[in-house]
This record gives C-alpha cells, structure tokens and sequence, in this order.
C-alpha cells in the first residue's frame, strides 16, 4: 500500500516540475523574470514558493526513509532558481525510485518521531496518514496556487496529470 | 484501508470547519464582514471560497458513494453565506459518518466512471488514488490559501488537526 501512496506523491512531483515548465514560458510571453516567482507569497508571513517546493521534496524524502529506516539524501537547501529547485525535485524523485514494495514491510507498525515532538511517537500508519499526506498536498498545493496567483495558466489538468481510465467500450454494431 | 482513509478527509473537513471560526472572529476584530470571503479568489479565473468549499465536500461525498454505490445526498448548491457552507460541510460529514469498514469490501475493484469521463473508467483503486485524494486535497488547500491570503490568522496546527502521538516515554530513575 505505502509503495503505491508513494507513486502517487511521485507522480505529483513530476507534474509539479511542468509547472515550472509553464512558469517560464509564460513569464517570457508577458515579459518578466520568472525567478521572482520564487520568492513570492500569498502572504507577507506564509512561506515564499521556493520554501513550499523544498517543503514538498522533503515531506515525501523523511516520510519514505522514516517509514522504511532507509538514510535519506541530505539536501543543503541551497536553491535559489527554478533550475536548482527544478533540480532538487529530480533528485528527491531519484531517491523515491530505489524504493521497492517490500521496503514499506514494516512501515505500519513502525515507531516514527522526528525532533521537535519532542519524544512523543507515532506508529507509521498514524505518521503517513495524518502527516505526511495532509503536508505533502499542503506544500504541492500551496506551490501550484502561488504559481496560479501569479497568472501562470497552469489548470487541474496539470494538477492530476493522466489519469489510469480505461476506454469507452465500443458501440454495439446495428 | 478505505475506511481509514476516508476517515482522513473527515477529519480534514472537521479543521476546515474550525478555520470558519477563526475567520469570523477576525473579520469582528478587523472590522469587516467576514461574508466577504466567500467570494475571495485567488485569480481572476480560479474559483472563489464559496465553490472551492462546496467541491472539497462533494469529492468526498462523491467518492464515497462510488466506491460503495451507496447513495449520497443532493445538494442543490444554494450556498451562500459561511453559515450555510459550514452547514454544508455538517451535512457531509453526516453522511460520511454512516458508512462502515465493511460498505468498502468491493472499493479498490469497483469499476468507477463519471459523466464527463465520456464512458471511460477508473478502477476504484485508482479513482481514489489518482483522483479522490489529490482533488480533496487541492479544495480543501485552496480553501485555506484564500483565507491566509486575506489575512485569517490560520496555521499549520490548524490545517492537520490533533496528531494521534503517544506521550515520550518517562525519563528513567536516577
């Protein structure tokens, strides 16, 4: 279960990274720099996008070494640019894809804490649940609405990206 | 599985509910009238408070009846204060809270399509994966980004609501 949740925080990852995509271009059609996205807000004390995108790698980068005790990359939080953020989710990207099925084995039943709970516990079921997921989704989303704020035409579609739907059934011949 | 995860996005429309409260107490201390924020956007062609309320209730509602294909409620979407948005997120959470582990048996195989899908499918595993979550969660985001952005003094704590953590374990005698 854990490996396919993953898939799905990496399948927003890689439809984050379009958006990028989407930033730039438009930015050269209407004129401006697209880095100043990277220190805009939807307020003047929520975090700017570069610390939403960084937020986001590192949700799913601690939750997945946390669930499965496997040492995570360690990241400097140097970006500054789209290229370097853009590059900081492939790498974050890299990392999610060692993991294999049998790595979440343990996951549900494993003791999860992180230093400012100070000694309290989670098991992982409660952890991915209630803190990973919310937050993950949290910090893409805050990422796609600064991006959409800004004007950059980015839609839902871009938000899901494609989706495992079966085709129509043919009509039936008359 | 699918219980437990939709026991989530309860939980997830219970915070948002207290997010209301915060919001009408600020606009009294303000000094204006927190009505005005069901109509806030983000963009000009995003969708304001009031729909993005009204969607992050129904995907779960949605959601939950098609996996299960137990019936769910009309709503006529005649919203239009915060009084009748919380009432509706009231109403939701009513008929989620009927369901048991057991209506979830057949979820992950049912075979799931929706008017504007044209007749394709989804298999419910990837309907509630690929669609249900990252939809909830992009309303249930967006909600919350129109009221920090107006000022709403909501935080992360919040957003995710009480964790389900045990105590750190009692320093040992000396």
């Amino acid at each position: 279960m854990y490996f396919v949740l993953f898939g799905q925080m990496k399948k927003m990852l890689r439809q984050l990274d379009t958006w990028f995509e989407k930033a730039t271009l438009n930015a050269k059609e209407r004129g401006y720099d697209a880095e100043v996205l990277v220190s805009s807000r939807l307020a003047p004390d929520q975090l700017p996008l570069l610390a939403q995108v960084i937020i986001a790698c590192d949700t799913a980068k601690l939750g997945a070494s946390r669930l499965t005790g496997k040492a995570a990359p360690s990241h400097d939080d140097k970006e500054k640019t789209i290229a370097e953020l853009r590059e900081r989710v492939r790498s974050t990207l890299a990392y999610l894809d060692t993991f294999t099925e049998k790595d979440f084995e343990s996951a549900a039943t494993a003791s999860i804490t992180q230093p400012r709970w100070e000694g309290r516990t989670m098991t992982g079921a409660d952890y991915f649940l209630e803190h990973t997921t919310p937050n993950f989704y949290f910090h893409i989303n805050h990422t796609y609405a600064i991006l959409r704020h800004n004007g950059v035409p980015v839609g839902k579609k871009d938000y899901l990206g494609a989706l495992s739907q079966k085709p129509a059934p043919a009509p039936a011949a008359s």
